[in-house]
């Protein structure tokens, strides 16, 4: 049985339903996994005609009832969504609040085991303010979990995310670096790596410095200690390059914008960001919902693609693809 | 009439002699610039011998005595070097201190108006701290510059270069970011870049902290009243990316890895370093002294050829390549 790899259909109002729609109608993905979407049948119907997109679709009340049949795409339609909301480009409180409670069902069904994996396609920044439930975005990070940044062979997850600076190295300490290397080796571990090779990253210029020596090295010794192949303090400004190389297969970073930087200087094609510390694999794809040409069916589907296939072979143990 | 460029030719017993031969065997660097070496004649014609290059040398005990003439290299030959001491990849002192000699050279020629750009070909780490008068190679960095690098579009100068983290946020101040941003104006516009678009990196994750409020943006306002095409503070991880797509001419950035994980994350052929601040240009190549393949005939030129058309270029006002 392949992996389910349940995905949010993302604002209903914007490009999320016609790059899942373009995707699955591919058939890739259903190569690998049985694909499930959570959302909107209204929503996606009226993409599916707008963008002209080939694809048959049936909604289920509940996730038992999703029959994974060839040719036909399930859809988990559990809110009621006024037809009058579905305008392309306009932000409504109503679709954030079926976004957010569609991302909840996800997770609910995560945790539950039902679904091996999650994606969530793009939501809409404005939406979710107008529900008065979350100030920021970043507030959808599950308690308990870091954020994996991938793209191509560079895979980076800091020790934190947004940190003032002045307040940076107060976080780089031995518990920290210790706790995340322990975790993305399990998790790496999961998605079907036999031996992760784990870089950690300096905090100063060439890993020089007093936290270098004092926090992170002690780290790393613990890590190789209980058998974990962790390297480092690697110089920061080397460290990315060199997984890119094939040196490594995931770096620790010390701050959000130390690997960030990396990530979005050298962009590749198909990048997307894991949650990782989830007994599923939830991931997150990098662009936005893109209202100024939803419903036009000129969006790229490919980084949706591209999370679809990587969300199926890690929920199966099958490595990064 | 074209620039004079004067390479140092490096260490001798490094690949610093081979790339700047192999470099001016091209003919590229003569179709644009007056090329002089500084260096040891002995070393080159040992060097040109072991590598079967093809090219016309004749040594100047004075700058004065430079002919310039076609299909024959001008060697401002003035420090007597042992040919004992000329072994491929053996570092020594009495290498080191030619080096460190030929370089002062360079500066007073670049300062004197002799010569319009200069070179530094790799030297040894090893051989410079033989001489027991330099601690790290950073000290060869002359008083009150900062080193700006290239890499394709992506050009990027640091306030300040090996700082401490902790340290970092104390040197991100109005004064310092509105300094280098007047004189990387005044820089670029003498390279020949008619109003330079000079982008300002963030200190924080998405340029939203105290330090971006209240130390950069004043900056880059004062700098916008003087008639300098400043933006900023950008965020941090999107500023490069934005570079590199040609948005920017160049990038100020707030520390030493901010810049140099885009730069060496992101590589292109062509690197270049150039130090900003002198009434010359001067310009040093990425890669090291390469001891291990010395006087083999393998080493690359291509960088070494592009920092000479780079400098004949910036030196004569025509801008980057």
């Amino acid at each position: 049985m392949t992996p389910v790899v349940a995905t949010v259909i993302g604002d209903p109002c914007g490009v999320g339903p016609e790059v899942v729609l373009k995707a699955l109608a591919t058939g890739q993905p259903q190569a690998m996994s049985r694909p499930l979407l959570i959302g909107s049948l209204a929503a996606l119907e009226k993409t599916r005609a707008a963008c002209g997109i080939d694809i048959a679709l049936r909604a289920v009340a509940d996730s038992v009832d999703a029959r994974y049949q060839p040719g036909v795409i399930d859809v988990l339609d559990q809110v009621p969504l006024d037809p009058a909301q579905l305008v392309f480009g306009r932000a409504s409180a109503a679709c954030g609040e079926a976004v957010l409670h569609w991302l909840e069902t996800a997770e609910r069904l995560g945790r539950a085991g039902v679904v091996q994996a999650s994606i969530m396609a793009p939501i809409d920044s404005t939406a979710i303010r107008l529900t008065g439930k979350l100030k920021e975005l970043d507030d959808l990070q599950p308690a308990g979990t870091w954020l994996l940044r991938v793209s191509d062979g560079l895979r980076v997850v800091p020790i934190a995310e947004h940190v003032l600076m002045r307040d940076v190295p107060a976080t780089v300490t031995q518990a920290n670096v210790l706790a995340l290397l322990r975790l993305l080796d399990d998790t790496l571990k999961r998605f079907g790596l036999a031996q992760p090779r784990i870089a950690v990253a300096g905090l100063n210029p060439h890993a020089m410095g007093p936290e270098d020596r004092e926090q992170i090295a002690p780290a790393v010794e613990q890590a190789r200690a209980e058998g974990i192949d962790a390297s480092g303090p690697v110089s920061p400004d080397a460290v990315f390059r060199q997984c890119i190389e094939g040196r490594h297969d995931a770096v620790v970073s010390m701050y959000h914008d130390q690997g960030q930087i990396a990530v979005k200087t050298a962009v590749f094609e198909g990048a997307c960001s894991i949650y990782i510390g989830l007994p599923y694999v939830h991931l997150s794809i990098p662009h936005g919902s893109a209202y100024d040409i939803a419903g036009k069916g000129i969006a790229q589907h490919k980084s949706m693609l591209s999370a679809m296939l990587t969300a199926a072979a890690l929920a199966a143990g099958r490595g990064f693809l």
